[in-house]
């Protein structure tokens, strides 16, 4: 079980923080966002006296809200096509314990969320990774790179849309051309819509949900986590409109009995969380996404492509070994007191050798902190003694 | 993946319900009890802006609060050996991962509680069942048929005390036992103590944790779920000295990010819970444990031990299948517009054909209902078609 790249730094970080140096936690995919008042006040208002089990596959009043935020998405679902989960993880676990079996293959287009290698690891499913890169912005492979790896023992595409951790939004072309391919080889396409609602400059999100003629196939992973800031509810859902996988997914569900109580009253709440916070939510997320990648592209042989969604950037940097300039930056330097932590990209790559060139920022914190981070790394690359141009 | 015997009756009792009659549940381990108030104050009083990820391992406040509790009890433990787990059912998976490696094996007692099979399946241990008997009140096995069964896959043996299905307490002599045969062949011992807080007329309570020489064996898997009544809260923890197993259990909980962060503060005030909350619980479960066995005992044919902890009872009734019996008693079955909903023993046997004439009973219904059910039970017996004596 290799362990996330999240948590690979923390030691450095401890360091850092022991010699008084301000960190810049640009590592990490938890949102400084407020949760919506409308979700933290369901939770001060409970009215409950006994803190019950729910029905393993989620309340029907829970997962009757959910439909209404869904089907103004056009996914077109019933509260049956929904099993609510401890959060968007465990979906995925269930997700490909209920979809392929034991020494099946997925396929995943890399850079990809390093933990999913823990999941299919748990598994027993194996990942056939396929490269995407970064000169293209991290668009989708050919479908011609699937087919290569497409055998026997294929059992499913799996995408996160918008990407973690490029921020790559796929285009309605490239969900069309995932949504042939899994038809014309009878593949589950596992879409993990973690970042959905982060979409910037009226880009449109594109779910395999909203196509017809693929409801055999989809497989959506979702999560409060990142929609509300809501990352500590533990609350997810996978959803299907396959009946035989809703309903062997729920046998896996049984097993650990129900989702959150607490979590599934504040989720019917979160629903109706007025527009308006979304926009700001947005905007400020929009700022921080034009803020960062300029001021990545203005250094001196930094690439940064501008992603279309999510909270994150994947930047190329002049330097040898991300692994090497992630801890050094950490350790070794600092620049008005201050210094950055960045999640090194190879963690997110399984190819081994790639990415060590590439570093993934989350922009979670706030413009000034941002800007101050932005110089910090600035200077760093001047002094980094490992800098190949 | 087999159904979850709670569940199996479920259309049936759907059934029962719709056709009007009063089903009294005695198939689920959902207790009646309310929540302690300083755990449902603590979760209206949460202040939080941003609802987030915790540490994977648990915070550290929670997991140092819980050191007080285990500590009271002579567990002698820190913060460090404990995870906190999305409920103690991810307890035992994490436990099954971190300690049994694929096709290995691991020993229980049986009847057991069912979802140990579900747990097994999914992390591709092989649970090797060793019956317990209803006649000596579900006693641990004698020590010469655990030997029986090791061999050089073994890797642990698993109990659950107080237990459910059965309501056995594990005498000291048993706990001990225990550990001789543990580190005679270096097993692990896994102990879910879910209804530690549950143990009648002054029975003492035994861990194999207050044992000397057993550190890095012991792997205790806990949950506040039946401790509070907060099923719902989906919090528990995996506790043990052992550092090697903490540390690799730790890695397949980063995969799942967090446990609850409302959870883990409810928690926390849970802990302070006054000892009058644990009276007044064991007073009323006492009076249920005996208003049942002895209503249970006075049927004809029925043979019921009186157990030492838990909620749960098994008995064996004067039936030829309990699988058809509590089929029967829901559909064809009313008295005074009743009937009673039990849990088929079968269901937490491995041993096929075993447990056929026993049912499993949680005393979770006020003591008005208890005797309204016993008095269906009663009757039922009387009209059963299938009956054998
Ligand atoms: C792409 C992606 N999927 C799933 C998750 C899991 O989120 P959670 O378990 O908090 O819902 C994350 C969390 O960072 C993520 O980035
Ligand atoms: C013996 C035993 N262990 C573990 C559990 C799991 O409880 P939870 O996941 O709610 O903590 C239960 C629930 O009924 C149980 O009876």
């Amino acid at each position: 079980m290799p362990a996330s790249p999240i948590r690979k730094l923390s030691p450095f970080a401890t360091q850092a923080k022991k010699e008084g140096k301000k960190v810049y936690h640009l590592n990490i995919g938890q949102p400084d966002i407020a949760t919506p008042e409308g979700m933290l006040n369901a939770i001060k208002n409970i009215d409950f006296n006994v803190w019950a089990y729910t029905e393993s596959e989620g309340t029907l009043s829970y997962r009757t809200k959910l439909t209404e935020y869904y089907n103004k998405l056009g996914y077109n679902i019933t509260p049956e096509d929904i099993l609510v989960t401890l959060g968007g993880s465990e979906a995925i676990t269930i997700a490909m314990q209920t979809c392929v079996n034991e020494g099946d293959e997925i396929i995943i287009p890399e850079p990809f969320y390093a933990n999913y290698n823990g999941f299919a690891c748990m598994s027993n499913v194996v990942v056939k990774p396929i490269l995407s890169y970064i000169e293209n912005g991290f668009a989708l492979p050919p479908v011609a790179e699937f087919e290569k790896l497409i055998s026997p023992k294929t059992k499913g595409i799996m995408i996160c849309n918008p990407n973690n951790p490029t921020g790559y939004l796929y285009s309605r072309e490239e969900i069309v051309a995932l949504k042939e391919l899994c038809l014309k080889y009878d593949l589950f396409l596992f879409c993990d819509e973690a970042y959905r609602e982060f979409c910037y400059e009226g880009a449109a999100f594109i779910s395999p949900m909203q196509l017809d003629g693929l409801d055999e196939h989809v497989v959506v992973i979702d999560t409060v986590s990142k929609r509300y800031s809501a990352c500590g509810a533990r609350l997810g859902c996978m959803i299907t409109k396959n009946k035989e996988v809703i309903k062997s997914a729920l046998k896996f569900a049984q097993v650990r009995l129900s989702p959150g109580l607490v979590e599934q009253i504040a989720g019917t709440a979160a629903v109706d969380t007025p527009d308006s916070y979304f926009e700001a939510v947005n905007t400020e997320y929009t700022l921080r996404r034009n803020t960062l990648v300029s001021r990545l592209n203005a250094i001196d042989g930094v690439f940064c492509p501008n992603p279309g969604g999510a909270f994150y950037v994947v930047a190329k940097l002049p330097i040898d070994d991300a692994d090497a300039f992630c801890q050094w930056i950490l350790e070794k330097f600092d620049h008005d007191g201050g210094t950055v932590m960045m999640a090194p990209a190879t963690g997110f790559y399984s190819t081994p050798g790639s990415g060590k060139q590439e570093v993934r920022m989350a922009y979670v914190i706030n413009i000034d902190d941002l800007n101050k981070a932005m110089d910090c790394l600035t200077v760093a690359l001047q002094q980094y003694p490992g800098k190949t141009s």
